[in-house]
C-alpha cells in the first residue's frame, strides 16, 4: 500500500558514496544535478560535492567527501564519511540515509565478487581499545535500520560489514574481522552509521564485492572486470532500494 | 609587542580535548562556564559538550566530544575529534585552535613521561593504502602552524606525532611509527589537524607523555603517578600557550 504525501511517506534520501567511480552511475541513472560550488551548503573549503534531483516523487540527494585539495584522489576512508554525512544530515535532513559502495568479501562467508549485500549490523575492526567499555565504544558495533523483505536473495545477500582505514589487512585486523564475524570489509560503513545514530536518522548499507580476500588474488585483468562488474552491479542495486522505498513509510520498509 | 585590538591579534581560541580528565583542569584554571544543552551550538543528540570564557582579553572555547550516549565513555578518537572540531570552526571562526591531550611516548626517540611535546607534524599510522597516491592521502602527513621560539626545550620538546584509532600498537603500527619517525602516539591529532587544514585554520598541538611504549610498562601504582603527573603538566603547557599567545597576531607566534 502506498503511502499518502504528507502522511509519513519516505520524502528524502540522502545517497552516501565514497568514490566518484561509484557515485557517477546513479548521478546518470536518477539524472541528478551537481550544485554549483557557489550555492554548496557544505562550507567553503571542504572538497565534498552534492547532486541532487527528484525520481518518482521522491527527492534524491547524492554526496560524495570529493577529492583531496592537495593530492586529487577519492577522500576514502572513515573521517571524511562522517564529515559530508553529519553536514548533510544537518542541512537536508533525510529520512533514510543510503551508504552504498565497493567492499571487499570474504568467501569463507559466502561472499562472490558481484554479490550485492544489504548489512544488517556495522562494526570497525581498526579502533582495538583494550580496557572495559572502551573496547565497545572501539568495535562501534550497530544494528542498521532494518529492511527489506522483498530484497532478500537471490538478489541480495545480508550479512555483517566491518570496517577500517586500511585498504590492507593486518594480521590484527583479520583477527578482529574473525572475531566480528563479518561477511564484507569497506571504509567507511560503520562511520556513516555512527553519525547516523548520533542524529536518529535510518541508514541502510548497500556494498558490492569487488574482490575475494580470503582466496586467490584476481589477476590485473580480473580485477578490472571484476571492479566494472561490482560497480554495474552496485548501480542496479541501488536502483532496486530506491524504486523499493518510493512512496512507502520507513514503517514499511 | 602586543599587537592592538582589531589590527590582527588573535582573539579566539579553541581548545579541542577527548578527554573529561584532561579538560576539566583547564576549564577551572581559565575559569569557563559550560554551555547550556538549550544554547548550545552544536545538533542535537551530538554529545560534544562546550565551555567558554574569557581570560587576558582572549576568547577560549573549549570543546570535548562528550561520552557516548550509550556506553557513557569519552567519545576518543578521529572520529569524534573530526566532528567536533569541524562544527567547532563552522560557528566559531576560531583564530587558532589547541589541540591538547595526553599520548603515549618512544624512549628511543626522546620521550620521557610528564613531558609536554609542541608537534611540528602530525601523520595517521592506520591508513595503509597501498596504492599511488592514495598511500599519502591515507598517511595524512601535515606540517602545523609553526610555534613559538620562546616555548622551545628544556619546557616544551618537539617532535612528531602519529595519530590512530587503536590504544594499543599491532607489529603494523610499529612499523609505520618506525617509517614516519614520530615520537609520540595519540588517538586524534592528524584528524583535528586534517580538519583545520581543510578550512585554513592554523592548529598547535600540545600532548603530555603518560607512559612509554617501548619501554619497561610502568607497574600499576606508577601508571596512576604517571597520568596525574602528564594531565598536571599539560594543564601548565597550555596554560603556557595561551599566556604566550594572548595580545600577539598569528604572525608574531
Amino acid at each position: 500500500a502506498a503511502a499518502e504525501p504528507g502522511a509519513g511517506a519516505v520524502s528524502k534520501v540522502l545517497i552516501v558514496i565514497a568514490m566518484q567511480a561509484e557515485m557517477l552511475p546513479l548521478v546518470h541513472r536518477f539524472q541528478l544535478l551537481e550544485v554549483p560550488t557557489g550555492e554548496s551548503i557544505f562550507p567553503k573549503g571542504a572538497p565534498w560535492a552534492r547532486y541532487c534531483g527528484n525520481y518518482k516523487g521522491l527527492h534524491i540527494d547524492l554526496v560524495w567527501p570529493g577529492k583531496d585539495p592537495a593530492l586529487g584522489v577519492d577522500s576514502v576512508g572513515t573521517l571524511s564519511a562522517a564529515l559530508v554525512t553529519h553536514a548533510s544530515i544537518q542541512f537536508l535532513k533525510p529520512d533514510l540515509i543510503i551508504n552504498a559502495g565497493t567492499a571487499s568479501g570474504f568467501k569463507a562467508k559466502g561472499a562472490g565478487v558481484g554479490d550485492v549485500f544489504l548489512k544488517s549490523d556495522v562494526v570497525f575492526h581498526d579502533r582495538r581499545i583494550p580496557i572495559p567499555v572502551l573496547g565497545l565504544y572501539g568495535n562501534g558495533a550497530r544494528k542498521t535500520f532494518h529492511l527489506l523483505n522483498e530484497l532478500a536473495p537471490p538478489l541480495f545477500q545480508v550479512g555483517k560489514l566491518s570496517t577500517g582505514d586500511s585498504r590492507d589487512m593486518s594480521p590484527h585486523d583479520v583477527l578482529e574481522i574473525l572475531s566480528n564475524g563479518a561477511t564484507l570489509k569497506d571504509m567507511e560503513g560503520a562511520a556513516v552509521a555512527h553519525v547516523a545514530d548520533m542524529f536518529s536518522t535510518p541508514a541502510i548499507f548497500v556494498k558490492a564485492v569487488t574482490e575475494i580476500v580470503d582466496g586467490e588474488k584476481p589477476r590485473a585483468e580480473e580485477f578490472l572486470q571484476n571492479l566494472t562488474a561490482a560497480t554495474k552491479a552496485l548501480d542496479q542495486a541501488v536502483a532496486e532500494v530506491v524504486n523499493f522505498v518510493c512512496g512507502k513509510c520507513l514503517s514499511d520498509l
